[in-house]
């Protein structure tokens, strides 16, 4: 077990390397050109600062002044050279006994992640706040030891950074997580692939016959195969053995990820409990509903002469993405697009990304387990809220058949970071947006991808405040910022969107895309609609779980509940006793009530106030968490999947104290060991920062074929000032109109110092090349190789 | 009482008139240019209709085919004809007894609405889907009959149209009501002049003394008056008396509507039951919650030595809307703003207004009561509602004082037609839109909104569809299509969107600006939050009830639900019983089961279907009705304001059966009689057309001053299609693209032959002039003067 090694006596180990990494000189530097500018503006993107544009009438689209953040983001993950030089010091630790991943064998330890541990807050705020130094920097590793008979995935940490002879030494990571085991969970993937290899396709080839008479194709484990296997996640961990169920699929023949809608519905269940292989055993096929024990069982069934063969799902432009039947009147026009005539209106520090929009301020945070968050987020200086990340996002299937109803992704598992991949200019944003890099950790090489957090302002399609009497009409527009991020994580497209109003409200909304993941049609129309020839659309609820910690004037926040009800009342003005409704007010106290269902009719008002800075009025000053957009919880109850590795998606909103100790509601390796996972939410609960579901239900139908749209598969909650501010704060913009008028005759107009664009757009300018598009861009970390990146994307699919 | 008149005789009296009417010649031929184009764009949007910036490299806003509706539009209200014939017509009727409007005093008849009588269903039916004639039609007409004892409003059927020699009549419309009285209902509203001017002024001015002390000024009913005087809507109608409760507001002092936000705190209970002015009694004051049951009594106890005076409220710059506080950094610049580079890609035409976008097809009808409708809705020339329209919008207050306690608003008796103001170029709708007047009648005349009905597309922020991987990414832009009005019903403004996307959904979305009315601070803590020096926030719910009338693939449909349930499970595969979920499927089949509130955690799908036409996969295809950004129904239980007045706002859906005898859930003077209004929505219910509530519970902050703001106040419902198509049936679009990569490079780049638009738009031509604003154009109709217009806007405050 890793926490039997010594830290002192690994950080002496590590002392030989220090200078050198330490130091840059003599250390390789990057000379690629799109590796000075990672982390400044692009190329094609950096035309808003330049004047090259004004002349004639054409919009002069002026520079944001030259800008810092206030602070360094404490956030911002770690340095090309700390990561290289953490890197170089574990693999200089001989007690890891560390194999780089490349040559890696399946009983060999590896790293799987090097990157910065994220500060406590306690640590952070008497910097931001104050003058206290940056808090001490720490790596966070976790290695895949599989080096043992119980192979773990294990997190440490490793500093304090830069590593400095004697003083950088590894410890057990343990005190945010609430299982108490030095960091380290059971790993169920140290033999994923000699299972395949050695086990699971020896099986499936041994009935060729079949699947060549049902399929025409075979799952051998060759390049050339035609049907895929692969089946539930996470594995069955009922009574201390690992139980597989996998499936076929048919595999998609060109680009188009369809295998997802190409399941075949044969299913084998196989036990492979501990790491012998011989252990490993066989223990059944399952077709039709029908289960037969032995390959032998069912090979007997299936050429018997009456057994019942169904359709397969075989791949067509029905599960391609691309333009199919008449174009619609007028679509070959370009349509409506948006425009930016006078370039940024926000400011961006790309060093240390942090961004300032109209009143508001934030820094950007990238993590591997979820991707895109927020830190720090002010608005006219005063912080509201310190932390804004999503944590976890579950996709829960059902179904009549194993494999649906086995499969409950855990998508930090998997990771948002890897696969936030480039966006495209005026699909993903609009072509005048801002983009910034993200970078994570795999294999001893940083991935960056190019351009895959996009910042822009927008014109809402609707007014800010409206109000016309036969006097005047007063307009306010909507003009809004976003901060965008797309995962494709697998099958799936989840778009995520920061949204920051003139009202100092903000927005988290997500929405998802891409390819359902769905059941070969056969007795369970009880579990989705039958959508395609010999496919169930999979009943499935998404659940995902966002970190809202609140600073409102203060970290000593409440949370208070207001809650119309309705009341039969008598009055002093009354004969008649009135039926009519009141607001109940209410706090919430203790660490039961701070799990919360959304009531019935919309009828409570969620806010976090702090009760000890009213305004003027007695008022709690506060933010209300307005739920929007269709938020849900987990329909299963005790999922048999997941035992206590998703409690968050339990409920609606859930409310805790926040603690340095309970930094985050899930753990990416949850699903290792779902009796007692990393981190088990329902062992939080004190009372202070709040932790906001989103989610919505699927049952997919036809119009999933062959993506789900973004349009209806949506969720979102908003954030609003209440009683705040001294009154609507979206007064201050100046992006206005007032006329005053009388029988037909304008008196006045007013637009408040506003500057008119009565200027010439060159929407050539503003066109993104499509073929300018790159994919990620990879430097290996170890050996340190900072001059020779190179261009490689890794998706799941 | 009307319907003892006989609509033959009185159909004999209209005869003289005929001749005159029903030609064109020898009638005023209108010679306004701005009524030539009422039903064409106005001159300022024309530009999509000329070619006339093609040129050089500026683009090239291409004209829509010339374009003519496939069937006249039998919703779109009266020609100006129409209008004037039945006018003239009506007051040729010697037993009606009618006076012009302007001429009208307490005790004479007088004519209030001339409108198109919406056809039944089943007569356009025949005509809309095949070779039938058009319906014939009628002029439904609603007369002030106060020259009587027991004054009424009374709806009357003038037809059929055209008038002619003989054969037009009126008869009493009593068919589409479940009220049984002749399309009659008291009118409560017969001597509200005479009750203020008579009655209430010299009351309020008696204490004079008071108000001056209190707040410098007097209601003496006079143009000067600081002060102002109203309140409860409706009248309380308890044991079949008719009581008032008004309070004191201070006037606004400048053009900014900031009344509502200025009670005062004194309240006064009057009994005006009957005609008899003899008979109306003063009953007492309220103030800081005590009941002084005589002006002496209140007198006595003001001037006492020992009375608590509060405080006022005040107007001042937090009650107006212009901009104030310091300017957000850079929000001088200009900001995004959306641009049409090809022009308009959809087809209106302005004379039918029938629109086609895409593969959508609908007419606009419009009326007083309620404003925008939209009918026939299709796509791909399937029609999917018949009817999609506004039937009334409750706003429904609560509070400690009588006035708010007293409040709900029942809008469409206001109307939502009068008050849909002229929109803005560039701020209601984007600059490039196209615009559409509409009428209503009033007082003998038409009055045209210039340009306040808008159609545009708009490019969503985000995508419709998305999928990335390491081999490709696939993006398809989300361009949608809206239609708008804005209506200012007095201090609050609604925002209606009818917004159509290419995956065949449809949404209807409402939202809320302007003026709260608030309440005065004083012991009502527990009904709103205390916002202001003497506000408070008053709490009210606001519930619009839509009705949709789904015609899924015919006329016979059935409501499903679909639900997702936990279960626990056994399976032939699994040793263990299983905790996981299923879908429970169930048809709406009877009229109590249409009685529908949302489930909890959103956990039932709602469809509407046509169980007679499965897909080829035996799923029934349909549309399923999306609850979207908090939909709600009363708080209030049995209201003591409303009894059965508004019975549609208990539901969150209500499903009814479509009959040609209940065409509307609500009528405009349903607050005539609460306890037996026009439409008691709980008489009907048998099971199939569907109406549908959206709202919301608004609790006003501070953020609520000066006005409310958009951004979330808010509500809507999506229709989306479930498995209607074989599959998304977005993938016609061509506004997607597909980029395939490896390592770097662009192997293929797909725009399926889209046009580009690489070329310069010059935002100048787009600019609205503000300075060409003009508000409502009016035609006198009776004697008709078409030669004669002149801009007048009226609006409740």
């Amino acid at each position: 077990m890793l926490s039997s090694l010594s830290p002192q006596k690994l950080g002496l180990l590590g002392l030989g390397l220090l200078l050198l990494i330490g130091s840059s000189e003599g250390v390789p530097q990057p000379k690629a050109a799109w590796m000075r500018g990672a982390r400044a503006r692009l190329a094609k993107n950096s035309k808003w600062n330049s004047k090259s544009y004004v002349n004639g009438s054409a919009c002069v689209e002026t520079s944001p002044p030259d800008f810092q953040a206030p602070k360094e983001n404490v956030w911002d993950g770690l340095t090309n050279w700390e990561a290289a030089s953490v890197t170089q010091w574990l693999f200089a630790q001989a007690d890891l006994n560390l194999t780089r991943s490349d040559d890696a064998g399946d009983w060999d330890n590896s790293v799987l992640l090097v990157e910065l541990m994220m500060p406590n807050k306690s640590d952070v705020l008497p910097y931001v706040d104050g003058n206290a130094t940056a808090p001490t920097r720490y790596a966070h590793v976790v290695l895949d030891l599989r080096a043992t008979d119980s192979p773990t995935y294990s997190d440490i940490l490793v500093g304090p950074l830069p590593v400095t002879n004697g003083t950088t030494t590894w410890q057990p990571l343990e005190y945010p997580y609430t299982r108490k085991t030095g960091g380290s969970i059971r790993n169920l993937d140290a033999d994923s692939d000699i299972i395949m290899t050695d086990f699971i396709y020896p099986i499936t080839a041994n009935i060729s016959d079949i699947t060549m008479d049902l399929w025409g194709g075979a799952a051998m484990g060759a390049d050339n195969d035609t049907l895929d296997v692969w089946g539930i996640d996470p594995v069955w961990q009922y009574d201390n053995k690992l139980t597989r169920w996998d499936t076929f699929w048919n595999k998609n023949t060109d680009v188009f990820d369809a295998e997802t809608l190409l399941p075949l519905g044969l299913f084998l269940k196989t036990d492979v409990t501990g790491r012998d292989p011989a252990n490993w055993t066989f223990e059944g096929w399952l077709y039709n509903d029908i289960f037969y024990p032995t390959t032998a069982d069912f090979r007997k069934a299936y050429w018997s002469g009456n057994f019942t063969k169904l359709g397969a799902n075989v791949e067509g432009d029905w599960a391609r993405t691309d333009q199919q039947g008449p174009v619609p009147p007028m679509d070959t026009a370009s349509p409506p697009s948006a425009i930016a005539p006078s370039g940024a209106r926000y400011s961006v520090d790309q060093a240390r990304k942090y961004v300032e929009w109209m009143d508001f301020s934030f820094y950007i945070g990238f993590t591997r387990d979820t991707g895109l968050a927020l830190y720090d987020i002010r608005h006219k200086g005063q912080r509201i809220i310190y932390e804004l990340k999503l944590q976890e996002a579950l996709a829960h299937y059902a179904g009549n058949d194993p494999v649906q109803s086995g499969t409950a992704y855990l998508d930090s598992y998997y990771g948002f970071g890897p696969y936030s991949f480039q966006l495209v200019p005026g699909y993903d944003c609009p072509s005048y947006a801002t983009f910034v890099n993200t970078s994570f950790f795999v294999s001893e090489t940083t991935h960056t991808h190019i351009n895959s957090v996009c910042l822009f302002e927008f014109d809402a399609d609707y007014l800010m405040q409206s109000h016309t009497n036969s006097a005047y009409t007063a307009k306010t527009k909507n003009i809004y910022f976003t901060v965008r991020a797309v995962a494709d994580v697998g099958n799936y497209s989840y778009l995520f969107s920061y949204i920051f109003y003139q009202d100092g409200s903000i927005k988290v909304e997500v929405r998802a895309s891409g390819y359902i993941q769905a059941a070969y049609y056969a007795n369970n129309q009880d579990y989705g609609y039958h959508i395609h020839d010999s496919l169930s659309g999979s009943m499935h609820d998404h659940v995902l779980n966002w970190k809202v910690d609140f600073d409102i004037l203060g970290t000593a926040n409440t949370m208070e509940l207001t809650t119309n009800v309705p009341v039969t009342q008598n009055y002093v003005w009354s004969d008649h006793p009135r039926n009519t409704m009141k607001l109940q007010r209410s706090f919430v106290e203790t660490e039961d009530d701070g799990k919360i269902f959304y009531t019935d009719n919309g009828r409570t008002q969620y806010s976090i106030i702090n009760a000890d800075k009213p305004n003027k009025y007695g008022e709690y000053r506060g933010y209300r968490i307005l739920p929007a957009d269709g938020t849900i919880h987990l329909t299963i109850e005790n999922s048999s999947n997941l035992i206590d590795a998703a409690n968050w998606a339990k409920y609606d909103i859930a409310v805790t104290k926040q603690k340095d100790t309970e930094p985050r509601s899930a753990h990416p390796y949850n699903g290792q060991d779902v009796y007692d996972p990393v981190i088990n939410f329902d062992k939080f609960f004190d009372g202070e920062s709040l932790l906001q579901e989103l989610g919505m239900h699927h049952i997919p139908h036809t119009g999933d074929l062959p993506n789900t749209v973004f349009t209806t598969a949506h969720s979102g909650v908003h954030f609003m000032p209440l009683n705040y501010y001294a009154g609507d704060i979206s007064r201050q913009t100046v992006n206005m109109i007032r006329i005053n008028y009388d029988n037909g005759t304008v008196s006045e107009v007013e637009t408040f110092g506003q500057q008119e664009a009565l200027c010439e757009v060159d929407l050539a300018k503003e066109e993104f090349d499509p073929f300018s598009y790159t994919g990620d861009v990879v430097i290996r970390k170890f050996p340190y190789d900072p001059n020779d990146p190179y261009f490689e994307t890794d998706s799941i699919i």
